[in-house]
Order: structure tokens, then C-alpha cells, then sequence
């Protein structure tokens, strides 16, 4: 994607695209595109961006497409074939488990990670004060009518396992440290972290979990997570403790956290993301007991949300037209 | 209740009371009252403590009682004929709405104003943080198997409303400024406060509302804050903001707040205390949308409550021998 000429017709073209599926206030607009841009002053026009969402006008321009920007889910199979000069592609969303698989092997991967962190590491907290004051069974027994009074007490002291630590992970354990907990932390490399005391790989769950008041996955869907938190390491929490899921479902072995939930041998949970989204009406999720579910939009913050991600593009655009290594590159065999 | 003399008869007699209400963990026991008089040495052997929680007995030892240590409801009715030697009342609740205007003149009241500081301002934290990520609504969705995404913005720079501040108020205070929000405090007197930006008397609640993102109230009821949230106060709030009651119930109208709730002209409720305890089954409150309740609960911390009360009893019963000023007495004509 190097400059090519003087020719308008032969500078480097963007498509932008997203499925029908993405709120308005996460779509990439030309408008958004023009206001992100004033940050980096000479890159518009150096670039030629195509915006068409429906799948006809994909498909004509993806022969001429140098990059994809792309939120939602669009269909990305053949691409060697579709879009033979695709060379990057830069995802708005910090999670990629359906791109990574598909990206050919001389195409950049992108992702969003780090957009999350604020509002999501707000919500991580949350949920974890939630679990702290019993909150999803208040919200049950208000259901039922029911006046049972659970006592408990401060967060000071209690200990919480996050497992995954990147931009949500680690705004969750800066602000857990301020209210005193004790911060343990599972990543693949187990490498040390400014907010959390002490580091483990995954290997090590069965000796970290039976520790966790609360644990809170931010793990995101690649070949290693899927079905990490299964029954085998859910029995190893207390009876008390208390799960949040902020990545991806599959992570967890949903059945197996309904059945505890419903028998007592957790506290509570609270969920953000599911195996299929939007959740479909049938699923026993909805009713199950000491459950709070929010659907894929609670780390979201939606008054920076796009302009966050359009910051990463164009850093990546300036760093791609001046032949510097991409921020956020994806390890597709990793999947993160 | 000086001292009166060697005979072991004539120490000055304490009686300890509760309803049959009181859990557990909140039950003050004889082996508690030893384990907390510890930290004041010599002061058990100079009194008598009788226990006896049925009416009965209540009734056969208040004619030769001296103070009362008091916790749940119990009749109070007629107390200078019934207790004609009673100087003072140790009440182990912080609200006393229920004792204040039955107490004779001579009779010192003194609350447990305090020991709901870290966990009550703890559970406002969570509340308000409920609130901003919309949580009443998530779980209002999740009973009706409703996908349907809300995005909101981290709680930085919004503004929160702390209707009373003494210990939990204080508390949410000094959390809400570590999240970056503004804090605005209406109080009797209106006197500054460290961790509140800007103090207000509750007759300047017409131009401080308006300015709300959030309300928590920790009023106690009295005369004066009795319905002090009417409906032309809920009015002046914006459609868009989110309400705490920790205090007491009957400050606010909740007729006129389950009615915006339904309307959707404010965005959520957290409640811990209602008009009635425990809440009538056939309350429509516990069916309200966008609303979350518990059971006058969320505030204690069941760990400490007992010690801090009798932390607060022994310390005064040192000043009364001592003949120096009590602490945490109540104006019985304000009712706090």
C-alpha cells in the first residue's frame, strides 16, 4: 500500500464497512472519518476511502481494496481470491476470533485493543461490588417478592483472580487496588503487572482459583481460552466466590456456571457476552438464578468509542505510509 | 447512674434488649459485650448487664434499670412510668426516628451514628455505579428475554447529589471524587466538607436537582425530611438521571417515583429501605421497572456491626462515669 502515483484513482483505497448489526453510535461514518482525520493533518488525502455496507457493493469494490476498515460481522471467506491487493485489515473491535482465522497469510490484522479500558474497567469494578453485596441475589429474590436480608461485608481484603490483563483487565485491578483487595492475575506469559500482586499462567488456574473471592475473565476467544473455565475449574472456587465475564462466552462453560448457580455453589455472576449473540429467547440463561446479564455493551463507552478506533487507524495509516511496524497487530496463530 | 455503692445490686443496671427480628450476626450477646469490654479495662465490673428480650422480662427488670442498650424494635411506649430510674438509651441503629419522640426528657438518647461508614458508602459506590452503566434496566430487560444493547459513558465528570452527608455520605464522597465525579452536598447546616465540591441547604434542593446525574440520600427521618423528595423534586431531575435511598424511606415518594420509572423519566432506582419493613408482598414496588431493592440490608457490615456498636456503648459508659459529655447524642427535637 505504498503511494502509487499522482493519479486519484490509484492512491491507496480504504473500504469501510459494517454489517447492519452496529448501533449508530459505533458506525464509521464519513463524517466521523473527516473529524478523526484533523489529527493527522496531510493522511486524508493521500488515502481514497470507498463506504458501502451492503454486501453487492462490497463485493465490486474488494478488487481494488488496499485495506478494510471494518466493524460487525460481514462475510470475510476467500478473500485471497475476493480481494487480491488487500494487505491490512484494522478491526474496530479488540476481539477478533472470527477474523483472525480467515486472514490470509500476507494480510496485516488489526485490532481495537485498548478502547475498552476506561468505561470497561468502570464496569469490571461494578460488577465485582455488585457480586460483593450480593446483588444478583437481591435482584432474584426482588423477582419473587421475597424480604430476605444477606449481610456481608467490605470489599477491603477479599481477594480477586482477572483472568486476562489487558486494557480492561488492568484498569479493573488499578481501581480493585484502591479498594483494597488482593489482585492475582492469569495472562499466557505471566509477566509482572504495575497493579496486580502476583502473576500465574494458565497451567496454574488450579492453584490460583481455589483463592478467588471473585474471578473476572476479560480473556478474549482463540484456540488456547476456548473452554478454559470449564466444570473441572469452576468447582475449584469457593462457595461464596463470584464470576464476571467481560471477553468472549465461550471461554466458559456456561451449563456447568448455570448449574452452580442454581444448586448455591456460587454467589453470583454476572455476564456480558454469550456463546450466541443476541442471546436467543429460548436460553435457560435469562431465568437462571443469582445471574445479571448485559447484553455485549457494558465496556462500551459510546461517547468516544469510534473516535477511539479511528485514532488507532490513523496512527496505523501514518505508521503504514511511512513503513513503521502496526500498533495492535494480531498473532492470527495466537487469535489475539 | 453514678456510683451508688458496694452492694453488687446497686451497680448501675443495664439492660439489654432486641426484637425477635434482629439476625443473628447483628445480636448482642453476652459473650460479644464481654469480648468488647476488653478494650476498656475495669469498666464490666461496675455495672450490671441483664438480658432478657420477651416482654416479660423486659418488663420486670425496667423498673430498676439505669440505661437501656438497645437494638430492633421493641415497645418504648410510657417509659416514665415504666422505667422511672432510666437516664439513657443507647440505641444501636444510626436511624431513630422511632425512639426519638417517645423519650422522656430526662433520658439521654445516643445512636450508633457511624458503624455504617466503609460498608455503606462501599454499597452507595456500587449503587451509583448500578446506576450510570444502567443496570436496573439490564436486569428490568433480562426478565423479558429482551436483547437490547445501552451504551452509556464512564461516571468521570458526572455530577452526583448527596442528600445528608455523615458517615456513608462522607464515604460515597470521598469514592465518587476518586472516579472523577462532582459532588454536591445538601445538609441541615450546609457546612463545607472535604470531599464535597459545593454544600447546599435542603431549600436551595430546587437548584441543586436540576444539576443531578445522580441522588443518593442517607437522610434519617425526621420532621423536617419527612417527603422532603415530593414529586415537584423527582420533577426536576433529568429523564436521564439515577436515584439512591439508604436512609430512610419515607424521605422520598416512592408513588410518584415508581411512576417515572414506569414512564422512563428517570433512568433507575436502588432502594434499600421502604415505608413498611419488610416490604407488604403485595408492594408494587417489587415489580417496578428499572428498579433494584434490598432488604434494608445493604449497608452492614456484618463483620463489625455488633463491635462498632458496643465500641460506641463502652466509650460512652466510660464518659458517663467519667461525667464527661456523651458521644453521638441525639437532638430528639431535630430526630438525629
Amino acid at each position: 500500500m505504498a503511494r502509487t502515483g499522482n493519479k486519484p484513482s490509484q492512491k491507496p483505497r480504504v473500504h469501510v464497512t459494517h454489517s447492519s448489526s452496529i448501533v449508530e453510535s459505533q458506525l464509521v461514518t464519513p463524517a466521523r472519518i473527516r473529524a478523526a482525520a484533523k489529527k493527522f493533518p496531510g493522511l486524508l488525502s493521500r488515502v481514497e476511502f470507498v463506504y458501502g455496507d451492503d454486501p453487492a457493493s462490497l463485493e465490486a469494490s474488494l478488487p481494488s481494496t488496499d485495506a478494510l476498515l471494518l466493524s460487525g460481522n460481514i462475510d470475510l471467506s476467500r478473500l485471497k481470491a475476493r480481494a487480491p491487493k488487500l494487505r491490512w485489515i484494522q478491526s474496530c473491535s479488540a476481539g477478533v476470533e472470527k477474523v483472525a482465522p480467515v486472514i490470509p497469510d500476507d494480510v496485516t490484522l488489526t485490532n481495537a485493543s485498548g478502547v475498552h479500558g476506561p468505561r470497561g474497567g468502570e464496569y469490571g469494578m461494578t460488577a465485582v461490588l455488585m457480586l460483593n453485596s450480593r446483588v444478583p441475589s437481591f435482584v432474584t429474590n426482588q423477582q419473587a417478592a421475597r424480604w430476605e436480608q444477606i449481610h456481608t461485608t467490605p470489599l477491603k481484603g477479599k481477594t480477586l483472580v482477572l483472568l486476562g490483563v489487558g486494557a480492561i483487565g488492568g484498569e479493573v485491578a488499578r481501581l480493585a487496588k484502591r479498594f483494597g483487595m488482593r489482585v492475582l492475575g492469569v495472562t499466557r506469559g505471566g509477566k509482572p503487572h504495575k497493579w496486580i500482586d502476583r502473576m500465574f499462567r494458565p497451567k496454574q488456574c488450579g492453584q490460583v482459583l481455589p483463592k478467588a473471592d471473585f474471578v473476572l475473565s476479560t480473556l478474549p476467544l482463540t484456540p488456547e481460552t476456548d473452554g478454559l473455565v470449564g466444570r473441572a475449574e469452576l468447582d475449584l472456587l469457593p462457595r461464596h466466590a463470584g464470576i464476571v465475564n467481560l471477553g468472549r462466552g465461550r471461554v466458559m462453560d456456561y451449563d456447568a456456571l448455570m448449574e452452580k448457580l442454581r444448586k448455591g455453589e456460587l454467589s453470583g455472576a454476572v455476564l456480558d457476552v454469550f456463546y450466541e449473540e443476541p442471546l436467543p429467547a429460548n436460553s435457560p440463561l435469562w431465568s437462571t438464578p443469582n445471574l445479571i446479564m448485559s447484553p455485549h455493551c457494558a465496556v462500551d463507552d459510546e461517547s468516544v468509542y469510534v473516535e477511539r478506533c479511528l485514532d488507532i487507524f490513523f496512527d496505523n495509516l501514518k505508521r503504514f505510509f511511512a513503513g513503521r511496524p502496526l500498533n495492535n497487530v494480531v498473532d492470527t496463530r495466537l487469535g489475539y
